[in-house]
């Protein structure tokens, strides 16, 4: 076992990895990157991600970054370990995963990513969330929203009636969402707020969602 | 066979699946989708993808969308038919193809989009294309793109010495940026210009690159 991740606890794309880590039960070795200092901008981390961004995944002599990289990677690779987030032995449901999987990342996460920026990082640099940009995108998450709410209705998850890395992906964001006024967006929507209360249930989420405590320190 | 693909020639997004379809050497059903008649917005259309976007694939019963998402089924399902898009024998290969299709997703991607919707997308609802928008994103596409020109200077294809879905997701809305004065992002940086040079003569492209006429009629 050699699987060394490096990013922050509190962090979302972080948080992705290690929820799917723990839904996989594997070991690994978690190696803090401290944000605040700039670690992630120094010549050490910029040679495991040119990018600069967290997280970055180490797993012997291979080295990558990008978090839904990450989380497809360890789901391929340790298939037959822990739960199976891809369906890997139906190839249609293995399909509807890859198309919700980029339903989150296309269309869910470019309307909350602002929301969450504006509550928990805005403050940090000394200035008040911008309200107009809070309102734009949550009519935009709100349209998104009452697709998930249709389609809810007929299956249990996103991709059918299966936990995936579909519904996985979406866990950090929505985590910090449900911490604001914006909340609503999701509690006004039956079938969206059921299937968030399940899926961020889980035992992988809630441990580490321990961690997901940025802004209030 | 039994594949069909709804979509329209021009789209970016269509095209990204095509280019897909014909490395792949696949016979298919092409369905054209009238956006100006609004197709897409229409019960038919929003039965296969409920978000009302082109493209749509129907593989027999199953129906799937998303671009990226089609691209990686195709690529997966006959993935000992045609090109190999995603390393399929090779782990880390196709671990490095997924980090750097993430890398077009993230960040390549909502760089270039504003920049090709102002362009062409904005004249034919009669508004002048907003300047601002347009410089805002080429910075940010300028620093994308020192990345990939550090990175090509190492191997010859983004993902390592060969070619994969990574590069080919790039293809369609590189391919109307050129036709821009924005198209200097690209040529002033001479690996990502050979680059360029290199996916976009590939037959399989060049094929759809006829029918990617968007604004010109």
């Amino acid at each position: 076992m050699a699987l060394k991740l490096y990013g922050s606890p509190m962090s979302t794309c972080t948080s992705r990895v290690l929820t799917c880590l723990h839904e996989k039960g594997l070991d690994f070795e978690f190696v803090p990157v401290d944000l605040f200092a700039g670690e992630h901008k120094q010549p050490p981390f910029l040679a495991k991600n040119p990018f600069g961004q967290i997280p970055a995944l180490e797993d012997d002599d291979l080295t990558i970054f990008e978090s839904r990289a990450i989380t497809s990677y360890v789901a391929e690779k340790f298939k037959e370990t822990g739960y199976d987030l891809i369906r890997h032995q139906n190839l249609k449901e293995a399909a509807l995963v890859k198309v919700w999987t980029e339903v989150e990342s296309q269309r869910f996460h470019p309307a909350i990513a602002p929301i969450v920026f504006q509550f928990f990082v805005a403050p940090l640099q000394g200035i008040l969330p911008d309200q107009t940009v809070i309102d734009t995108s949550l009519e935009k998450l709100g349209k998104v929203l009452d697709i998930y709410e249709a389609k809810l209705t007929s299956t249990k998850y996103l991709a059918g009636d299966f936990y995936s890395l579909a519904d996985l992906h979406h866990l950090p964001y929505t985590y910090y969402l449900m911490k604001t006024p914006a909340a609503s967006v999701v509690n006004e929507r039956p079938h969206v707020k059921a299937w968030w209360e399940d899926i961020s249930s889980r035992p992988a989420f809630k441990k580490v969602a321990e961690g997901m405590n940025f802004g209030e320190k």
